[in-house]
Parts: structure tokens; sequence; C-alpha cells
């Protein structure tokens, strides 16, 4: 049944409308407005408690400069700043094999910019590549919330590269050379299934 | 050439003096007064630049309070804390094979307490040896900078026992259990030449 102004006449929705309609919609029910992080994190949790993989988070690198101790209490770290990363987030063991990824994402909608990774970071999954680890990063546009994994093989090589071509990986060609993650409850983001099709096959 | 006294009688080194002598040697040229941590930091660079594994020592996990952002410069943390580590420091990717391990030295001479290692750390590892990873400890006794390896699977048996038998590992039984890791220059503390022997055959 369609729905009517007062006038009798036929109401249709413009495009535009429609199209926010269902970007809400994945916003909301997909994924609920928490970051990569979050859905990384909880996955991690989730794969830890039903004894799938062990997969962590590593702690941020800070520089501790002045660090005091009141007494009866905790020591207070007083002033420290931020280190950039030597390798990357989240590392771990699934089935004996040593896992290690980075996970980003983008408000583009056509391609990653490249700019999203260090060269320490590409450098250690290069050097992790070189010890037959599995090494991917995970990939999220955040416009309409889809996960790709890509093998750090490729990044690597779309980032060595830019500095005579371009500056981002077309959205198509992650499609061509990754796999998308299926989004879910528990996990949300059930990387491993994917991991597990492609390297353990 | 025996040593005289001006009187003619001849100079006999006590025996403690001798094991003073030869201990000062073992701490300078041996260990050269470095603590575990950093010796193992130098091999795990080592390992890294020959291409032989990529191992890491995890940041110290900090909570961050407070963060100022002065203009023009980084920004500096005001006010963290110490957070107690759920994981091991150490791992990483060995010949495709997780590795993940716990450095602790003890002043004693005839036994390695217990509470150097804390619950979650146990935890962590029995997670690590469930998923078939590699993961053991690195144990130095620092009286003679005597450094051994010890799988997860006999340290985590000895943790929970301790409520009904001893806070300590013998130093016998992590001699007959565990294996020496061999002192060198380069790297400091092999313990991948030790891990190859027992993991990889």
């Amino acid at each position: 049944m369609s729905i009517r102004y007062p006038n009798g006449k036929a109401y249709i929705p413009k495009q535009n409308e429609r199209m926010n309609v269902s970007k809400k919609k994945s916003i909301s029910y997909g994924n609920r407005g928490m970051s990569l992080e979050e859905d990384i994190n909880i996955s991690n949790d989730y794969y830890l408690a039903k004894g799938i993989a062990v997969i962590h988070k590593k702690p941020t690198p800070l520089q501790i400069v002045k660090v005091d101790y009141p007494k009866r209490s905790a020591a207070v770290i007083k002033e420290a700043y931020f280190q950039q990363a030597s390798t990357t987030d989240y590392n771990g063991v699934f089935k004996g094999k040593y896992i290690d990824f980075e996970a980003k994402e983008t408000k583009n909608k056509t391609s990653f910019p490249l700019k999203n990774f260090h060269k320490h970071q590409i450098e250690h999954m290069g050097q992790v590549l070189s010890q037959k680890g599995i090494c991917f990063t995970l990939l999220r546009f955040s416009a309409n919330d889809e996960v790709f994994l890509l093998d750090a093989k490729y990044l690597c090589s779309y980032w060595y590269k830019q500095e005579h071509e371009r500056k981002s990986i077309p959205k198509s060609e992650i499609e061509a050379l990754g796999h998308v993650i299926p989004h879910g409850l528990y996990p949300r983001i059930d990387y491993l299934s994917v991991v597990e099709n492609i390297y353990f096959c």
C-alpha cells in the first residue's frame, strides 16, 4: 500500500531520503557506531573465551619521562609521550600459526589511502612474511561499513609503489585481491573464519 | 712463578679471594652487568637484523588519565598509571611458528621463586599452549649468571601446585626439565638455537 498526502497525492520518497534511511540502518545495526578497533577487540575476546585463538592488541608504546611515587599509593606517571609503533597493532597465535595484522578505516568510498600505514609497519609486515607468519590488514570502508582482509604482500607492494604510482589502493582492487569479512554478532568481525579459508587450506 | 712477600714468604691467595676474582670476571665479561631484559632485547635485535626471527618485547601497558595538547608540540601525557600485563612480555614468529615467552631473574641460588609470575601470565601461557604455540620462560640465576629455558607446561604445573606444595622451583629440577642457554657475544642469549633443537626436531 502506498502512502498518500492528505490531498490524496501519493508520497514518493526522494532518492537521497531513501539512502539516508538505509545508511542510518547500517550504522545502528551493523556497526553500532563502534570503531573498527573496538569491534576487533570484542572479536578477540570472543576467540579467547571460546579457545579459538589467542590474539591481543599491543599496548601503545610510550616514552616515560617522569614518574612520581606518592606514599601509600601507586606510582603516577607525570610526563610521557606517545611513540610511533614499530610493529603492527595485533598479533597472536591461531592453530599454532603466528598471526599479525593492522586494522585501519577510511571515510573514502572508492579507495583506501596508503598514508594510513607507516614505514615501520610496512617493514615489520615484510619481516613477518619472510618468517612465514600470516600477515594481513583489515580495511574498513566506514561509509558503508564493509571490512576486507588484504594480505600484507599486496599492501606492501602498493605501499612501495606509491612514490611513482597512486597513493591509495582502489576499492575495486581490494575487492579483487582481498576477502570480505562477514558481519556477525558473535564475533562481530569474524576475520579468523576468513583466515582459516585462505591460509589453512 | 709464585708471588712472594718482601720477607720471602710465598703468597697464597685465600679460597674466597679466588672466588671473588672469578665472580667479578663473570660479571664483567659474561653478563656485563646488563639485565636479562636488556640482553634479550639485544639478542632480538640481532635475530631481526639477520632475518632469523621477528620477536619484540611488548610495551608496558599504561592507563592514560590525562593528556595535554600544547600548541605546536606533541601531546603530553600528564597522568597515567602502570597496569598489570595480561600476557607475557615477548612474542613473535620464528620459521612460521608462534613464539611466546616471559623472562625473569632471581638472586636465589638454589631455587626460582614462583611469585615472579602473575596469575594472568600463567593463564596466558596455558592459552598459548592450547593453541599449539611455542611457549616458555627464560630463567636467569643472576648469582652465577646461568640462563635456562623451561617449557611453559612445567612452569604452569609448578605454579598451580604452589598452594599445596613449595612456592619455588628447585634449581635441580630446572636443570633436569629445562635447557641451558649458552652465553655468546652475538647474540648474547641465543635462546632460539635452543628453541630450534627442542621444538623443531
